[in-house]
């Protein structure tokens, strides 16, 4: 049987990510492939434990480093219980975020040594990477007003200054120009439709299958 | 100010850590120092809530590397806000188990590469090393008979196979002999009071400290 894929989404809060992962599950369920949609931190039951503690309380409740230690530990489990076993079996999985967020949170806007984030990606994960990787890049302030629409309690993130934002946007552009054979820019102020079509033609053009 | 001292208590289950912990915490405040009593996984609050997803739940309900990374995300909240800043005001901190434990289990008795367990420990905290160590060595029979028979609710840990524990009292007598200016090894067949003997007249030579 043939594996599965792994694509993954990235960016800033409020780039809209959630939504363009649901169509493009539609196009490729249209394809005729299984697909399995996800989301981190969390999307196993034990990684949505550890969720629960990084996305709720204080801005300041963790420093650095224990984030970035929490976040690697629930990727482990996401990836040994759910992402794993799918790809294995055949099926497409589609992730709301992966290991770069945390490269772009605790590396870029916290200013944790990126080397030891890299060393941590090796050692929690075995370097593991997905086979597409797209980065919704989008202004700071279009971003924010976004998500605070949203007004649900995971905003954690989104109290943090507007400084940490701005470090997390070029952290995000700085990965994908690192790791281009991987990583698409997406343009994030199109609209959804065109946001959706230039994510279904890379697809298309970088794992060679065929979209509606 | 004098900085103060950084003690840890090791060994399997049912070796009488917690007595001796507190057995010791008496003999430094006699000797008019300021004691810190701690635990691991644990010891601050980020670190219990890291804590009860560790010890609560199936046996096989995280992998050993998901595990060596929720325990190394919460000794970095433990030190952060608990250890360091205590023996920074002068005070000693003794602490029921630490780093070498995630190395016992999670490396020599569930199997994790050990080079990847001490590089872990390189990243989340440092490298950073207590000035002194006790491992209480116990035949494994002993230890699972006394632990059993406390009848708490957090024995993931000990119902565990045999073969579990045994490689677990290999582990720290091996990493005692690797770092043998740092640790010291208790046999914890004896009382209760010759135990505590030991370890205080340890604890003299080796920091300094006079205990009555």
């Amino acid at each position: 049987m043939t594996k599965g894929r792994f694509i993954t989404l990235e960016g800033g809060e409020g780039a809209g990510k959630s939504t363009q992962v649901r169509l493009l599950k539609e196009a490729l369920e249209q394809a005729g492939l299984e697909v399995v949609l996800t989301r981190e931190p969390g999307g196993s039951p034990g990684a949505e434990e550890i969720r629960k503690l990084l996305v709720t309380g204080d801005a300041g409740r963790w420093d650095g480093m224990s984030e970035a230690l929490l976040n690697f530990a629930a990727r482990r489990d996401h990836l040994c219980k759910i992402v794993w076993p799918a790809i294995e079996r055949g099926a497409w999985v589609i992730s709301d975020r992966f290991a770069d967020s945390t490269i772009a949170y605790q590396g870029y806007a916290h200013g944790l040594p990126l080397k030891s984030l890299y060393d941590l990606w090796d050692i929690a994960i075995e370097g593991y990477r997905p086979d597409l990787t797209f980065i919704l890049d989008l202004p700071v302030k279009t971003g924010l007003q976004r998500a605070l629409g949203r007004g649900d309690a995971e905003d954690r993130y989104e109290k943090m200054a507007l400084d940490f934002h701005e470090k997390l946007k070029t952290g995000f552009l700085e990965i994908a120009n690192a790791e281009q054979n991987r990583c698409c820019v997406i343009d994030a102020t199109q609209s959804i439709d065109e946001i959706q079509s230039d994510i279904r033609h890379d697809v298309q053009t970088r794992l060679g299958v065929t979209l509606p």
